[in-house]
């Protein structure tokens, strides 16, 4: 395991060292929680360095540190999000929810759970790339109470059109919600010039670690925590923040570069090209701008993808699949079915990600065990046969 | 601050180094995140990890691995209890939960929660020591689904007899569940003896990280997750695990040894007796087996408890106060409310809280600081006359 080359989410979730050190500085010396009740004057140390923290969050976004909810990640801050809202404004009515078919599971699953609440909930398809259908989704909203679509997807990395997506809540008078787990700092986002009013961001992909996150809540937006308690985080989340992990978030929002954005554009077009030059290969999702940095998700025809993770991962890669026998229910990747994908294809697909640390070096070898995996898999395929080109 | 006493929460919520040195190898080695959908195989040793925590907590309450839940903690895990229990119960018809007046504020304001949408909240009153009314208890139980009475209270430490309310819940066929934040590992537990269906741990308090904790659900336990989303946890709590947190909480569950509780309990009793020493002083909470092992909560007569802080900082001693001035909502302890306690003598009382750190010494010192500031504050005092004894 020491020298495979990580292109799967180890590569995104791995915790930077200056990160780890920020951590240990507030597990070893100053511990103090802020704002314990009943608590003491020491603890104004760790409320001040909360809300530098919160500084830095805000300042990524436009927003202002006031408006930013720590959270242990993107699963509590989708469902705080979209239950938050939903529960509040649906006090006494049901209301409406649209939303997308590529949102990650944690959307999914609330939406699901809302609608077996009574609430109203539109699920708006995508085109072949994974873009929201505008239209369909400005015929969905009339009467929407809140639209909830992502900003980058966790599988194909389309990046969708947040500003049009924002202007669409904002003409129906509906609370727009975005997951920008794949987004923050790695496209530009204006909470302010986007009409975002509820954002979600996780700190499990920047290197930062499990267990921390936020949540922009626009001053005057109004929800039910999901953490009943004390008045922590401005009423919205009860519960003693986790100084370490929400300092190593804030470590690690400094540590990410424009340059390390751009490094990474270029190693997944260099990567795109080069698996695209294998033999019956496709690419899922856009390409480049409307791409996110650091995704790259290709289907080769003939082969499983489990296979060539399997093949893959003794030869020291490590990839991931959109393929059904990866998944604990056994059904293929419903972000692929979703932009038109068969299930062959799913199956047959690999998701790569790229990270601040992947190396051009690394890169190159990962193709070659790749293009090697593939060929010996359609060799012994008895389905594969090379289609003319 | 280097040299100061912590008798507060910070020395119990201090993360041991043996903790640290766990969840650095955690988060530097062995980063895999287990069970990812469409993931792939090294992550298999993530979750044998993970197994083994689960292992490292069952064995400690006598539960079965399968029945251990990872959280983020007592918000998250007392949260998801009781809504998750009404939530899954009151789909249809509203539902009956009995609790007691003494909470942590997680229950006691998800109760109110789950009040305003529907629900029939009681909550039973204590006696003058802490000990939850079992008369009262049963009358109330009468239809109840749930009952949610804590085994060891945040601030004045009274142990409640666990296996009495659980026989209560047993006869009135409803779900018992117990917040045991402050009595894992410093008393027995045994979910099988004590009838317990569903109970709330959390690390923050055994020297493991905030953002660690557990929850315990009986097999055949029925719930609504706070976290929707993939499957794991069982289905009852989606996304991520927190590796190296959960680690970090097995870790701390097998440095905790018999003898230093044992140790903690006689540290208790000195100190106990030395501030009762102190002339026109009331102890909060019982005594002897009957406390749990790191509480102290001792009033004073005549003097504000945030004078007392204040004064015993500058000296070097950190502890709490049961005051309304150290309360976001300016009301002093409702825990000591419900023990019968004035607003005088919350507001003069202290609370000390020991830990496998704490040494003799540091009693000693923290003791002669207290008394040396009550008398000064006394002294000065425009309403402190001596009682006469």
């Amino acid at each position: 395991m020491e020298k495979a080359i990580y292109l799967d989410n180890a590569n995104v979730t791995r915790v930077a060292d200056e990160v780890l050190d920020t951590m240990l500085t507030y597990y070893r010396e100053k511990f103090g929680v802020p704002g314990g009740e009943f608590g003491h004057i020491y603890e104004e140390e760790a409320g001040e360095a909360l809300w530098k923290a919160r500084e830095a969050v805000a300042r990524k976004i436009n927003a202002r540190p006031e408006e930013i909810v720590f959270t242990s990640g993107v699963t509590e801050g989708n469902n705080l999000a979209i239950k938050g809202v939903a529960e509040y404004m649906g006090r006494k009515d049901k209301v409406k929810i649209v939303t997308s078919r590529i949102e990650r599971k944690c959307i999914m699953k609330s939406a699901e759970y809302l609608r077996n609440r009574g609430h109203d909930i539109e699920f708006v398809g995508v085109d072949a790339y994974g873009f929201v259908d505008s239209e369909a989704l400005q015929k969905a909203s009339a009467g929407a109470s809140l639209i909830s679509v992502q900003h980058v997807n966790q599988e194909i990395g389309t990046v969708q059109d947040i500003k049009e997506i924002g202007d669409i809540a904002e003409d129906v008078g509906a609370i727009f919600h975005t997951d920008a787990t794949h987004s923050f700092l790695k496209e530009k986002i204006d909470v302010e010039r986007m009409n975002i009013d509820i954002m979600t961001l996780s700190g499990h992909v920047i290197h930062a670690p499990l267990g921390s996150g936020a949540l922009f809540v626009r001053e005057g937006v109004k929800m039910e925590p999901l953490f009943h308690g004390d008045h922590k985080e401005f009423g919205k989340r009860a519960g003693h923040p986790n100084i370490p992990a929400i300092m190593g978030f804030a470590k690690a929002i400094e540590l990410m570069k424009e340059d390390d954005i751009k490094r990474m554009m270029d190693m997944r077009d260099l990567l795109i090209k080069a698996l695209l030059n294998i033999d019956d290969s496709i690419l899922n999702g856009p390409k480049g701008e409307e791409r996110v940095c650091d995704n790259v998700n290709v289907s080769f025809k003939g082969v499983e993808g489990e296979a060539i993770l399997m093949l893959a991962s003794a030869e020291g890669l490590i990839i991931r699949t959109g393929s059904a026998c990866f998944s604990p229910e056994l059904r293929y990747s419903y972000v692929l079915k979703a932009i038109g994908r068969s299930a062959e294809e799913a199956n047959s697909s690999t998701r790569l990600t790229l990270s601040r640390y992947t190396t051009v070096e690394e890169l190159r070898k990962g193709v070659e065990i790749l293009e090697n995996s593939i060929e010996r898999l359609r060799s012994i395929s008895p389905i594969y046969r090379k289609v003319a080109r």
